[in-house]
């Protein structure tokens, strides 16, 4: 297949899909990171005196959990499940905004907002890919919670860097949330350009991207809740993402079958995609509407960004990018592995 | 002073200045590369058989240079001093377009175009900071050549990749020309956000820039024709910008003077960079304005993207980004040693 430039479905974002230099998954060759606890791992249980008073704590408590937090003051809690405290050198501080001088050419605005750290699991390698499914639910639990606890800001943006080449400096399971006081540009564009569709054609354009890729050659894995695909404009190689199959436009309103079938989807595609290559670096981030509501239109999903890749002068210069991998490949590959892994798991009998 | 969240100068593109963390030259410790010459190297002279014709050359010839080019069949040309010849995996391809079926959410184009390799010297490691300013000289000379012969594109994008983490997959000194069958995204905004000045104020808005900055903390080098500054919201530590002072929308207007003194705006500033940083990775890219024409409001430019630091997760899912070293230290530590390093040039006689 030649080369194409492809546009996002909705976003003015354009790819060059490069067929023509097609990689394939060996062609990512990789050692796998060593990525076991040492001593020093400040997010290992018993270094909880390392980092900030946990703001976020998932305790046992009969065979249930009890939500928690560390008390300013106090000692620090052990025996946690879930633990989330203030990053120490957050982006964005919570604190009353101030107005800051703007000049021609320099505005700005404070830096207020909040930036935490949340630690996935006291397992120090417990990656989702490779997760028990009832700790990664409450993974999962752990992002609604500090979504809605951190919706005084404008916009919540739970991320996940996964590996030294994607930004993670500690190798310990964890994910960040970083609250702004602006919706970001990229969501901007999103919601623009889900209202236009919606305006156009009386309907959500992820609701019809369901349908239209369900199946077919970028199809990656579905269960009764969600359902994974590589997107058409794939900017990074092995791109994919997950999305509720119901029309929903935040992570909030998820009902608890959907938050068990959100944990299964996770844990088989993000499996699949460390069997496929290595247990590559990754990012995801969620993408959900803004705190301040009247955002029904959107639909919200999660995107994985694999690293496979280096963008430079041609990216930064153009806002264009080069994806070394077509999507319906990488779809092949995620696809026949998912069902390889969801397999070993229902074998296990993992719920 | 505290992180905060600024503008770019024209485009709505914002960046978290996290001063709280600022990181110092010295924080980006490196050992610089090995970059020597190998015998395979298929850049170095005598290994012109391993790429494909030069598509131009510039050959010594009494005292001056010819421009020239290898035939199809005949036997590649010795004895250049700057060789340009089509990739070997390119992008895009220089063909005719054809028209290819999109459908819904799938919108698609021929990946048409050119995508050329540029040796800037037989000198394996003759890079732009380092380099005999005559070389660099004719390294602009053919950017302004290659940007030329391929404006029946609608974009030609010049650029370079420096070092393994910033995409070099080989270290002789090269740049890199992409035409694009279409005006890349982050230029039309630029033309748009330009254009959107104009029509409110009634002058150029870069023009106003390099006046306000002149001198001031974000103020790097100038000559009589060249200005290097950190922009007010720069995306990457240390990233800067070199604007001609004269208006004008592309460098094929460029004088015989402004092209001496944009190489030695080169030359100085990126001497600079790799001084600060012990010769760190970085890209740079020229924007310029469309082949087509009609651009004359378009401000053209040279950014510097210094590669120090990851983007992941945050960066891809918001499109904000966070920069750890305000442009107006990077300013301070680079405006210093540009001024060591016109002093050397000028110590030496070189112009």
């Amino acid at each position: 297949m030649p080369n194409e430039i492809r546009r996002d479905y909705i976003l003015d974002r354009w790819v060059i899909i490069a067929s023509e230099r097609a990689k394939r998954p060996t062609d990512f060759k990789r050692t796998p990171a060593q990525r076991t606890a040492t001593a020093s791992c400040p997010f290992c249980p018993g270094s909880e005196a390392k980092t900030p008073p946990a703001t976020l704590l998932y305790m046992p408590s009969n065979g249930g959990i009890t939500k928690t937090a560390d008390t300013a003051e106090g000692p620090r809690q052990e025996g946690w499940l879930v633990r989330s405290f203030p990053n120490l050198y957050p982006a964005l501080r919570p604190r009353e905004a101030v107005i800051l001088p703007s000049e021609e050419f320099a505005f700005r605005r404070d830096a207020v907002g909040a930036h935490e750290v949340l630690v996935e699991s006291p397992r120090h390698d417990e990656h989702p890919g490779a997760a028990r499914l009832p700790q990664l639910r409450l993974v999962v639990e752990a992002y609604i919670d500090k979504v809605r606890e951190l919706s005084r800001w404008a916009y919540v943006q739970v991320f996940r860097n996964h590996g030294e080449e994607a930004g993670a400096s500690l190798s310990h399971a964890h994910s960040q949330i970083i609250a702004t006081p602006m919706v970001p540009r990229l969501l901007v564009e999103e919601l623009e350009a889900s209202r236009a569709y919606w305006e156009e054609k009386g309907r959500c354009p992820h609701c019809l991207i369901l349908t239209l890729e369900r199946g077919g050659d970028r199809f990656i894995y579905e269960n009764d809740h969600f359902l994974a695909l590589s997107p058409w404009a794939a900017v990074y190689p092995f791109e994919f993402w997950i999305l509720p199959k119901r029309h929903q436009s935040t992570l909030l309103e998820l009902q608890a079958e959907e938050k068990a079938n959100l944990t299964r989807a996770l844990r088989v595609c993000l499996g699949a995609l460390a069997q496929v290559l290595n247990d590559p670096p990754y990012s995801y981030g969620l993408h959900i509407a803004p705190s301040a509501g009247g955002y029904s239109l959107y639909h919200w999903h999660l995107e994985v960004y694999p690293k496979l890749t280096l963008q430079a002068g041609f990216e930064n210069s153009t806002g264009m990018f080069i994806n070394v991998t077509p999507p319906e490949d990488a779809a092949q590959s995620l696809r026949a592995t998912a069902q390889d892994v969801e397999q070993k798991l229902n074998e296990r009998g993992e719920s």
